[in-house]
């Protein structure tokens, strides 16, 4: 049975079938060495005259990034890479480079960022770029562990809806059968049915869809979203469970930020605080680029809560404050300088959520069926929503969202 | 901090908070009781007047469904359910129920499956319903969890293709901007690239997209798939996976079938029992419903595999078998009868892919791009997807795959 070749390495005086990639090979005449690669690391084939079958010697012709599989014996070797190499008794080629390679998988030779979008079958090579998709799969996987493990349900809300009930302009239209739909902004409305329904705790990873046209580093039309809602929960214990599930993943990546605790910032203090150092912002805008940046840098935190928003900044399902309802019980989580989740205590009471849509001139009878629901038995609740690409790019340092996706979609890429 | 009422029976004599919806009222003049509901049980709450402060005893006036607070001590009571009843110091109505319910969450007056589809939020509450989320959760997570131990990595394939490669009939068009794209019938041309990028062994949980426009209770047009895919590994090899984690999954929701070893029967040997049987098939036909019948009535098995299917009666790109192409490398698992996964080794030959892709009129120009990934170093692999909603309908005995999604999209069904 084949195995890694970072198992391979510890089979010392053991047989072996290691298959992979040739990462590097070098024919010297007498002597031929094979670097095979494949996703645990590199190990050295050496094939000398005399000493390998003759069959194998012979057979092995390969080029860089053809397919092999070697058999054979584990041997210490003090000048090998790691100081084991592999004494092959067979050989197999699976499969042949049969074009140029679009792209240089070492990395060595630079590509543009859209050449290697177009061949990441081949640019996945590069273990820079394996290990951010690795990466990604252990912050997904440690959010939901997390979560399990507090008693949550998994859900899985659908992508396809037939009203745009975050309003009609930045969504895609489908052509579903004789019917117009439409894909999903976000799960809100079914995460707040499920509790409404009863299932007080649920988390998903869902894609989402946006027809934003805007064109930058940080946003794509098609992103995963980690979410959660929570009964019976204000925003204070919203992000209590956000801390424990950020930390967590950052934890498990071994990316962890020194701080062990999530400072809680309000909106009005982080204000006051950019005035205060010159930096000029009217209370009730939100936090430019450069604001967000200069912050930051004031606070000289890598990880921190913005919480108290103006109602007004925020989305009209957000819990107003009974204190002053000029400031809503939302938050943002920042990393690195990056919004990369935020949430909020929803409105649960029929009469308040009327109000705040009358509030920004939208018509109540239009979310009839949203209304409807809060006047079957609805909670409290609060819930929030991680961008796994945002934090995956965040925790990997790379400057460019596209990095953390296989296969991005953004205003133009469809493909592959 | 508010407790489920599972644990709050644990904790007597002690004082707790429980919240959640009234399940049952009754008002007995100098006593009430009231039942409170939560997704982990029921628990009675005893409100006898001068026992309770009378605050508390005047304000409780509930309905069935209402959203409620108690905090009080745990105290025995033989005759109340269980033994325990919570006798309260506070109260809270958090929500009212402002209409009639449109359903009746006890599942005593029973309801059309559209009635309960449309008020999802109502229907939930029915235990028997919401055990159904509670399995698919499960059957989600140990999915993962088995692949994850065995050395998987998770990635997030795309829902948006610029090209629908599998043929263009079955998918639903978007307008994406200027351009024209689809939403994705399956994940397999990606989870194939990243094999080929090296990233050997990936799984995934996606929804997938088909606008087939039969209406039957085990098809959706929106669904979710769990796959994978792994290099180095044949049809043999899958199945050995499949095997591993289905068991796992079954075994985790205590939904196991008796046999701990799933039975491989290749696909001639079955149409031959059949016809033994005096049910009559052609070699070369898919097995009608009433054929799955019959094979399960004849093994006596609850699950098994049937493989070397008919290569004209499969995918283009399965592999055929060296020694007879008729038949290729391909197999479907079955579960109550009903196939609930399926999969193959792939082809990663260009020449061979190009020769089936002509054998059924196709042409090989129009997958120029899928060919010319198997051209950069592709190396044998071999891969299957288990339909989540599928599996969950057989493991907990529903007859419509509309029960075990929250929000099902068929034909005609687009909301909520």
């Amino acid at each position: 049975m084949r195995i890694y070749v970072s198992d391979a390495k510890k089979e010392k005086g053991k047989s072996v079938l290691i298959s992979g990639w040739v990462h590097e090979v070098r024919d010297i005449g007498k002597m031929k060495f094979v670097i095979v690669r494949d996703q645990s690391g590199t190990m050295q084939v050496t094939l000398k005259k005399g000493v390998v079958p003759d069959a194998v010697f012979d057979s092995v012709s390969v080029n860089r990034e053809d397919v092999v599989s070697f058999e054979g014996e584990v041997k210490e070797n003090k000048i090998a890479p790691d100081g084991v190499e592999l004494v092959p008794i067979s050989f197999q080629l699976l499969g042949k480079v049969e074009r140029k390679l679009p792209v240089d998988p070492s990395g060595v030779v630079p590509s543009e960022l859209d050449t290697r979008l177009d061949h990441r079958y081949v640019d996945l090579r590069n273990p820079r770029v394996l290990n951010i998709f690795k990466a990604k799969s252990v912050l997904a996987n440690s959010f939901r562990e997390k979560l399990l493990e507090l008693g949550f349900t998994e859900i899985h809300p659908p992508s396809i809806t037939g009203a745009a009930t975050e309003g009609g302009t930045d969504v895609f239209p489908i052509a579903y059968f004789e019917n117009k739909a439409y894909l999903v902004q976000s799960p809100q409305l079914y995460k707040q049915l499920a509790v409404i329904g009863g299932l007080d705790r649920v988390f998903m990873t869902t894609p989402v869809f946006r027809a934003e046209k805007h064109n930058t580093t940080t946003h794509l039309n098609e992103v995963v979203q980690m979410d959660i809602e929570m009964g019976f929960a204000d925003h204070q214990i919203a992000m209590d469970y956000l801390e424990i599930v950020v930390l967590h993943m950052l934890h498990k990546l071994g990316a962890l930020a020194p701080a062990q605790v999530i400072r809680r910032h309000t909106y009005s203090s982080l204000v006051e605080e950019l005035n205060r150092h010159g930096f000029k912002m009217e209370w009730g805008e939100d936090f430019s680029k450069e604001a967000e940046k200069r912050i930051s840098e004031i606070l000289g935190e890598d990880l921190y809560f913005i919480y108290d928003w103006p109602t007004k900044a925020r989305a009209f399902y957000s819990m107003p404050s009974e204190k002053d309802p000029e400031i809503c019980h939302a938050f943002d989580l920042i990393y690195k300088g990056l919004e990369i989740a935020s949430g909020a205590q929803r409105i649960h009471k029929v009469d308040l959520l009327e109000k705040q849509l009358q509030s920004r001139g939208l018509d109540p009878h239009k979310f009839e069926f949203y209304l409807n629901a809060f006047r079957m038995g609805a909670p409290p609740h609060a819930g929030w929503s991680i961008g796994l690409e945002r934090i995956t790019m965040k925790a990997t340092n790379q400057d460019n969202i596209r990095e953390c996706v296989l296969f991005p979609r953004d205003r133009v890429r469809l493909s592959p």
